[in-house]
C-alpha cells in the first residue's frame, strides 16, 4: 500500500498510549509543542487489563480503564492530537524524523517511545477468561489483594522466585510451578525461597489448563517426566514466565540491550538524539504506572529542552 | 531535653510526607513492611502551597491541598503509622538505624528521606500573601495560567533565564529583573534569552514589593545604582532566586553533593547502605509531583529487597 505523507512537521509524536506516554504529551502539549499520540489499541497500555489499581498516588483505589480514561482527558487537554497508528519503524534524519506507520509517514523533532511491554503468556486454557479474576502477571499490583489465600507461581526464573517468595507476604502458601527440575534463578533468589516455610515447589511440570468459574480455583498440571496429571487448588495463578519489550519496529535503531529493553539516559533520551523512551519498555528497575508517569514528565520536560537547543544550533550555524 | 526511645523497630522510617514520601509509604506498607511517616509540617509537602494542579496524571486539574488528603488516604490505607516528627539526625548502625526526633529517638532498619526543597525567597512585601495568586516560583507547574499576560522573572541564575525564555510559549511579554547588569547563567540560555522577541531586561534592580489585591497586579522596584524607585505592571511573577536542598541535618552522612542535593543511583539507594532518598531532595533533572511518586515507587520496592536481601545475609552468618 502506498503510504500517505503528512505535511505537517510535529514537535513531538509519542508512540503508545499507557500512562507514560499520555503523561509525556501532556508535558509536551501544555509547553505549546505540536504533539500527536500514535496507538494502535486504545488509550491505557497495560491498565485496560488491570482491574484494580491501589498503588498510584492520589488514587485509594481505581478501576484501570477508568484511569485510563481520566489520564487520556489530561492528556489531550492541551491540544495534543491522538489518532490510531501501528508504528512500523522510525527513520532518522538530519533535519527531522519520520515515524512510518501501516498507512501513513509523520515528520517529527522529536520522538518518544512508550510501546510497554507484553506478558509472555502461558496459552492454556482459562488464562485468558480468568485475566483478573486470579490470573495475574504483576505480584506486587495485585498480591495484597489475596491475604491468606493460597497461591501459584508458574515459572522458574528471577521473576518467577523472587516474586513467588514476596507472595508470602500475604498468600496462606505459594506454590511455585516449574517445568523443570532445578529453576534458573539467582542462587540469592533460590536461597530465600527454599529458606521461607510458606513456599512449595511442584517440579517437572507444566500447566495444562487454569480452572474456574469466574474466578481462578485449581489448576491442572502434568508432570512432563511421568506424564501423570493432577490438580492443584489455588486462588490466584500468578504467570512469570518472561515479559516481552514491544520493540521489535525500533531494532535497526541500535538503541536496545541484548533482551530488546531500550537504553536510556537518566533525560530518558536514547542514543539516538531526539528519540526518546519511557515506562515499561525501558530498561529499568521497576515498571509500574507511578514509574511510566514519572518518566513521561522527564521526557516531556526534555522535549521542550532537546528543542529550544536545536533552535538556537541552527540560528547559529545560519549566522 | 531527654529524649525517648522507641521500643519498635521499624522495617521502614520515611521522612517527610510529600507526594515522594506517601508513595514510598504506600509501597512499602503494602508489602506489609512496618511502615512510619514522620512530618514536621503537614502532609502534602509542596502540594500545600500549590493552588492548582494539571500536570498530574490522572487529573484534569485539582488543588494541591485536596491531591495531598487524597494522597494521605492512601499512604496510610495499609497499616503505615503517620506521626509528627522534627528529625534532627540519623544515625546508622550495624543492626539497625536511628532516627532522632526533637524529642524521640526511632530504631529502623531502613530510611527513605524525602524532606524536599523550599524556594528561597525575596522576602519582600506581597511574596507570601499573594503566592498561588500571581507568584509562583515553577513555571512548568504555572505558565499556563498565564497565556497572553505580561509576567515578570526575578533573578539571573539559569533557572531565572531558562524558566524566563520558557514562559514566553505562554505570556504577553516576560521581563527578567536582576540585580545586576550581567547574568549568572550559561552562555547558551542567554543567547536563547537575548535572541527571543518577548524577553526584556531591567538590569540593576532589586524587587521591593509585589502588589495587589487578591492577585498580582504590579512590582515596586528599585535601581540599585541610582536608587530610582519605578512601577511595572505584572499579572504574573516568577521567583527564581534559588532552591535549598532539605538536607542540613542528613549532612553528617556524606550523602550530599556540593549544594546539598543526595546523590543517589537508579534505586534511589544513597551511599549508605539502606539510606533512601527521593523526590526533590534528589540531585535530579526534574521535580514534580510526577516524579517523586516514580521515586517514591521505586524506593518503596527496592526497601522489601533491602530488607529480604538483609534476612538471607544474617542467616547465612548465624549458620
Amino acid at each position: 500500500m502506498e503510504k500517505e505523507l503528512q505535511e505537517e512537521l510535529y514537535d513531538t509524536i509519542v508512540i503508545g498510549a499507557g500512562p507514560g506516554g499520555m503523561t509525556a504529551a501532556l508535558y509536551a502539549s501544555r509547553s505549546d509543542l505540536k504533539t500527536l499520540i500514535l496507538e494502535r489499541g486504545v488509550p491505557g497500555g497495560q491498565l485496560i487489563n488491570t482491574a484494580e489499581i491501589e498503588n498510584y498516588s492520589g488514587f485509594r483505589s481505581i478501576e484501570g480503564p477508568e484511569l485510563a480514561t481520566k489520564m487520556y482527558e489530561g492528556a489531550t487537554a492541551f491540544g495534543a492530537e491522538y489518532s490510531f497508528g501501528d508504528v512500523q519503524e522510525i527513520i532518522d534524519g538530519p533535519d527531522y524524523k519520520q515515524v512510518v506507520t501501516s498507512d501513513k509517514i509523520y515528520k517529527t523533532r522529536t520522538v518518544v517511545i512508550a510501546t510497554g511491554s507484553e506478558n509472555r503468556k502461558l496459552n492454556v486454557q482459562g488464562e485468558d477468561d480468568l485475566r483478573g479474576r486470579g490470573v495475574s502477571y504483576c505480584a506486587v499490583c495485585d498480591g495484597a489483594f489475596f491475604r491468606d489465600r493460597p497461591l501459584v507461581v508458574i515459572g522458574g526464573g528471577d521473576s518467577a522466585v523472587e516474586e513467588g517468595t514476596y507472595l508470602t507476604q500475604f498468600a496462606s502458601e505459594v506454590t511455585i510451578i516449574h517445568r523443570r527440575d532445578e529453576l534458573r534463578a539467582q542462587k540469592i533468589l533460590q536461597d530465600r525461597a527454599f529458606a521461607n516455610d510458606k513456599v512449595n515447589f511442584i517440579w517437572d511440570s507444566v500447566v495444562e489448563e487454569i480452572q474456574g468459574e469466574n474466578k481462578v480455583d485449581s489448576l491442572r498440571i502434568r508432570n512432563v517426566k511421568t506424564n501423570e496429571v493432577s490438580e492443584i487448588s489455588a486462588e490466584g495463578a500468578f504467570i512469570y514466565v518472561g515479559l516481552i519489550p514491544n520493540t521489535e519496529e525500533f531494532e535497526s535503531l541500535g538503541i536496545t540491550d541484548d533482551e530488546g529493553w531500550i537504553i536510556t539516559d537518566e533525560q530518558m533520551e536514547t542514543a539516538v538524539p531526539g528519540i526518546f523512551a519511557i515506562g515499561d519498555v525501558r530498561q529499568t528497575v521497576l515498571r509500574q504506572v507511578a514509574t511510566a508517569v514519572g518518566d513521561g514528565s522527564i521526557a516531556g520536560d526534555q522535549i521542550y529542552k532537546y528543542i529550544e537547543a536545536h533552535k538556537t544550533e541552527k540560528a547559529a550555524l545560519a549566522e
